[in-house]
């Protein structure tokens, strides 16, 4: 089955905005097993369109038509669909109602620009939207599904998940249903996942797809299954594939690692607190950008100075001057400190440098310190992370999280972050 | 001129990654006043690739091909291209010292798939890749100048900045040289620049162009001339604008907000401290994003609940319960204490209700309070940001940046932030 998308807008060919509606609709694709045969983009150009629209739907079983559906003069996909399928515009009576239903919610009156979202090309259909005045329209023409969809990304999701997929699946006499589970982990790379499979299951069925996406700082892993007779056989990869990186995996579906630090601290019912240096506060801001951490986190410490560091969290002189700001004993005292002086349960600290400056033989920009746990069972951990100030920070703001989180959930803390997995278990 | 854009590869067709590179070229085409006519994104299908190449080419001036460079069988644009204009694949020997050049520089010794990449149609000439293996190519056929750029963006744009544009002006004879400058603003909306823009400027010459990019908090504003001769018209019309909005001015080219307020802070040798709520560490993170950071900020103080607001900067018992935690006595209590505690010349104070629970009919969610200044001299101001817990999060932590960084400077900060320019100055 050929599937073509056609996006349309001038914002799309200046490079004002970048497509990523596209993306969007061909990772969609994925759970239907296909993939997008072309796509092309062109700007608001009625004798372009009308040429675009012909030559896709007479090489595609389905074309997707993104953008142009607005009230303004430069929204001109139904009158391009109309000229080049040669189906005379009328007013639509499903769109009308749509948005005069629409409008009423709102106390809107409905003006001529908003009328000319009712003019249709005759042979179409609407797709419902709920979230636009904008109803989506679809026919067939050449024997391809044509599809007009919204340009605005919170209107063409839901009609995608809701409308486009079974509209190409009862187009395609696509029967079988996809089961698909989603795994979030952390901590590994992409290929270190894909050598360790390899190894590790070299038997992985052919009918389990595994899919992986990189959504920094977290891997998603999708384990798709075409057809209700292999949905067992997708639980019992899944379960295989957890047991050998239970290791890594912080969740399913979209979890956040900061959501999921929030979790864990909530579960066991614990408040954290945070000593940080050289990030600078993104560790504090990355659990309470979460609804409800105020039950988990109630204050933070960003003590950026030697000065600070002892005047706020009682770190002492002499150990800042014997072992240095960046070094085991000092996070492990920033910790102490920050517990002793917000009462929490849990603290964790962190002081490395983020460079450009700053950096020597010794510890060269990319060491960093980082010391978690309660009052009298701190660990210390050293890591290395030469990627620039912000890689580094958001790195060391993520290793961080992810170590308090195993600590909470009695997981291992000494794992070997981003390695090649070398070792077996 | 018409310029078309052929991209390939899987990735762009599953959607495991979004096109970005297609954006930045028309992005880069501006300074030529040029914008791409379509755009066609195809996988790593050789029939698709060269029957791609022979459309675009003969109903295009330019096409640049961008993707399908590397060493792997996937890689196929070289062939693609051969097969499209009829030129065969031939070692080409100044990609093949480029190669060299580039292996020996890095210990490598090249590898078969390595030497694939100087394979090229023999009518092709190099374009230089100093970030990368592989070199860029082209050609002009069908009266079209045809050229091959690696997919990655970091090995991307210096050749478009380098090579593509002086490339593309030579074959289209465009002489005349563009004058670029770039503004960037904080607190005004596109539509309220443009606005004040029609108004203010009705005599606005066709000769500067003007563009606005958002890149969220801040607005780029491109002043555009081409040619010498209007370069004086340029810093003319520029130095109107910016007199006009200099409330809103943060720097030119990239400058950053926490970069903007890390120059302010340094400029005047002031260090300063911060106290969040409702931001949670965000505008310390902020500020210590930037480099050399150490300079104007010490210490940071989140303090998520009202005991840790008492106990870590003394903000008395009776006003919290008097006022509540987001008040005006409050935020101006929290800046002074963030000071006496840390001994910085000012402070920043933030609290406010984020969402989304925590909201009462006097405070809804969204309401925020705001203290900064000197100690005795501190100034307070109330917001409403009902935008959701992390669009509030992010805008809070600007309009607080922004405040200080105008306090610093001596600007106005009781400006209406992104309302409509009602009042003229």
């Amino acid at each position: 089955m050929k599937i073509s998308l056609l996006l349309t807008g001038n914002e799309l060919m200046s490079g004002d905005t970048v497509d990523s509606n596209s993306a969007y609709i061909a990772q969609s694709l994925k759970d239907l097993s296909l993939v997008p045969y072309i796509k092309k983009v062109v700007g608001d150009d009625l004798p372009l369109l009308v040429s675009s629209i012909q030559e896709l739907s007479l090489i595609s079983d389905v074309l997707i038509i993104n953008g142009g559906l607005g009230p303004t003069v430069d929204d001109l996909t139904a009158v391009a669909l109309s000229q080049a399928i040669d189906s005379p515009i009328t007013r639509n009576a499903d769109a009308y109602a749509k948005l005069d239903e629409w409008a009423t919610r709102r106390g809107f009156v409905m003006t001529e620009s908003n009328l000319k979202q009712t003019d249709l090309p005759g042979v179409c259909e609407i797709i419902d939207n709920p979230n636009g005045s904008a109803v989506g329209f679809r026919c067939i023409a050449n024997d391809c599904l044509i599809m007009c969809t919204p340009g605005v990304p919170s209107e063409l999701k839901p009609m995608v998940e809701n409308h486009l997929l079974p509209l190409i699946r009862d187009h395609g006499n696509i029967e079988a249903k996809s089961h698909i589970t989603r795994l979030r982990l952390f901590g590994i790379t992409e290929s270190g996942l894909q050598d360790t499979v390899n190894e590790v299951f070299p038997d992985w069925p052919a009918e389990v797809e595994l899919g992986f996406r990189v959504q920094m700082p977290v891997i998603e892993v999708k384990f798709a299954t075409v057809g209700d007779e292999y949905m067992a056989l997708n639980h019992q990869w899944v379960e295989k594939f957890e047991a050998r990186f239970r290791d890594y995996v912080i969740g399913r579906n979209s979890t956040r690692l900061s959501q999921a630090l929030n979790d864990a601290l909530r579960d066991n019912n614990l408040v954290l607190t945070t000593a940080e240096s050289c990030t600078g506060g993104q560790i504090a801001a990355a659990i309470t950008s979460e609804a409800g951490s105020s039950s988990v986190f109630e204050a933070g410490y960003v003590v950026y100075s030697n000065r600070i560091k002892h005047q706020s969290l009682g770190v002492s002189e002499s150990l800042l001057a014997e072992h240095g700001a960046v070094s085991e004993a000092v996070v492990i005292a920033m910790a102490e400190g920050a517990m002793e002086k917000s009462g929490a349960d849990m603290a964790v600290s962190i002081s490395g440098i983020a460079g450009p400056d700053g950096g020597s033989e010794e510890k060269p920009v990319g060491t960093v310190w980082m010391a978690w746990g309660k009052t009298g069972e701190i660990t210390a951990r050293k890591f290395f992370l030469p990627m620039g100030r912000l890689g580094f920070q958001r790195t060391a703001t993520a290793l961080a999280m992810d170590l308090v989180r195993r600590e909470v959930l009695g997981l291992p803390t000494d794992i070997d972050y981003f390695s090649e997995l070398k070792k077996k278990r």
